[in-house]
């Protein structure tokens, strides 16, 4: 096999703030394995809340493909025991490496990756559309713009968020769910949460820091809305006690290692009698594809950034109105450069 | 797809006697599904301690095919949840289905089913060769008989058990496990364990019936002894409920319902801190070769029945003196019947 690093950089058609961070535009590495004719693609979008910067990233790709460049791509498990044991500190690097060996193989295979993995692939199933934080006339002006669309996510864990949420309730009739991105105390988890029940929410996703576990699991005996633990769940291991504090949990391909350690976690959840959403950072094609062909496995999907971005260089699947669809049988990915 | 089903005979070289009852022979299920040119193999291996009959099985199986006949045969998910919906209480008719889905979908992408599962091919894995239940004379006859082998699985749970544990161990020195097959009360079960104990075996299987959920929990306080669950597992949503009384649980092909939940199931246990063992029940090397495909993932294999007998009609996985290996990059299960 041979290896390529690319960067490229994602602007955001409006800047995207969340509760720790404002993004305006996002560089990314893409990854490319290459055996004979055929190449994978792969990508990794750092995120610095998990340590993670592109300079660490190139480096842990880089020292991830020396040790399985002579390996058999198709021996995933092996391949992924020898990453996490010598990058654990870095998944999104495996992520990246997984990813591409996912589309090399499955190309290889002419078969698509949901395929390869027993699945059916989706069709026109329902994504969320994500609100980030900003100023009352902002969220307005962007609630009536993304009327459009069935299901929203609204961005919280901000001083002055339940206007937030008022400001798009009152402009916005569909389906919704909040995300305070770890941004609460106790007590305010417990207030707010009992001010967006009437606004029937889906779920409310990470309320408080992950480090605050005691925390988490008073407040479930507290609310009655359904809890999805996001950053609390990196890869496989935090299911179990994530279990005793929420509903369901986000699995995010970037965060967890890739396709193969996904799929195993909604084995695991699914399990538990936990609820899967299927979630993502800033990310071109490559990502919220990859996680698209597992999509028929997740309850919610939250796979819009894609969309969100201006200058995707790659297309893959198809974004439609609020709806994800996977063009049924491409084989790998089915991710392409845009000319 | 077409389905052909056939009845063969296997007949032991001992009658295997376990706890509840000895067999001489036995007659499985052989299921055939082809299309075009390709044929997978599967086989079912009834068993009346699950309410299986042959009959109940061909019915079954019928029935099950008929419902999936036009369904993409790689779409083994979807068709998984189809026959267990409908199949639900004869779960080895879904088993002999779903390995010949697999067997035919992995020789259409001319790969082995490892392969396919990401796995590497097990290389002369230790398995345990088991000594079914006898008289003393008879039982010290088959031990050393078996000497060659370094790990024997003693079968218990009758009343004269310690003595041939003892028979067992005079005459033996290399690894020990032992099967109670749900033949002990609880008192009985921490008092033989007690001295048991002292041959320090790898662990005890099954000692209590399943329904004896409350005993079995009370049972691992009492005991230091790795205790393993055959009878209370069936399928994924077993694997929980059992993590509070066992430390490891043994999945059979025919019992969970083949080879994708078989997979599924070693996830869930290992994220559960579980131990796995593969089982199996009177087969041929079809069902035997199918189980040793997940070979990598197990700590602890018993496929040796195939060896028990003395006109398995297939060949598949190569059984060298107590150890198994796969030939690996046979397309398939790789499984052919002997002319």
């Amino acid at each position: 096999m041979k290896l390529k690093i690319e960067t490229i950089r994602l602007d955001y058609i409006n800047p995207f703030r969340i509760s720790r961070n404002v993004t305006t535009s996002k560089e990314n590495i893409i990854v490319k394995l290459s055996d004979g004719n055929i190449t994978g693609l792969g990508e990794a979008s750092a995120d610095s809340f998990y340590g993670e910067t592109n300079a660490t990233v190139v480096q842990a790709v880089k020292k991830g493909f020396n040790l399985i460049k002579n390996e058999d791509p198709f021996e995933l498990d092996r391949i992924y025991d020898i990453l996490n044991k010598n990058l654990g500190s870095c998944r999104v690097a495996i992520t990246a490496l997984d990813i591409a060996l996912h589309d090399l193989i499955c190309k290889k295979l002419k078969m698509p990756v949901y395929k390869y993995y027993g699945l059916e692939p989706i069709k026109s199933k329902l994504t969320s559309f994500t609100i980030g934080i900003d100023t009352i006339p902002k969220i307005i002006e962007k609630t009536l713009e993304a009327k459009k669309y069935p299901y929203l996510k609204v961005k919280l864990g901000c001083k002055n968020d339940m206007d937030i949420a008022k400001a798009v309730m009152d402009n916005f009739k569909g389906k919704i769910c909040f995300d305070a991105n770890a941004g609460w105390t106790l007590n305010e988890a417990v207030k707010k949460i009992s001010i967006l029940a009437k606004y029937k929410p889906e779920f409310i996703e990470q309320p408080l820091p992950p480090v605050k576990v005691k925390d988490l699991k008073i407040l479930k005996k507290h609310v009655r809305v359904p809890i999805i633990a996001d950053e609390s769940v990196v890869d496989r291991n935090d299911i179990l006690p994530a279990s005793e504090f929420a509903d369901g949990i986000n699995i995010k391909l970037a965060k967890c290692g890739g396709i193969r350690e996904a799929f195993k976690m909604c084995v695991i959840a699914k399990s538990l009698g936990l609820k899967i959403m299927f979630g993502c950072r800033t990310e071109s094609s490559i990502l919220v594809t990859a996680a698209a062909h597992l999509g028929s496995m997740a309850d919610y999907l939250d796979l819009d950034t894609n969309v969100l971005i201006k200058n995707d260089p790659y297309k893959g699947d198809v974004f439609d109105n609020g709806r994800i669809t996977i063009i049924p049988g491409v084989p790998g990915l089915g991710v392409s450069k845009i000319k």
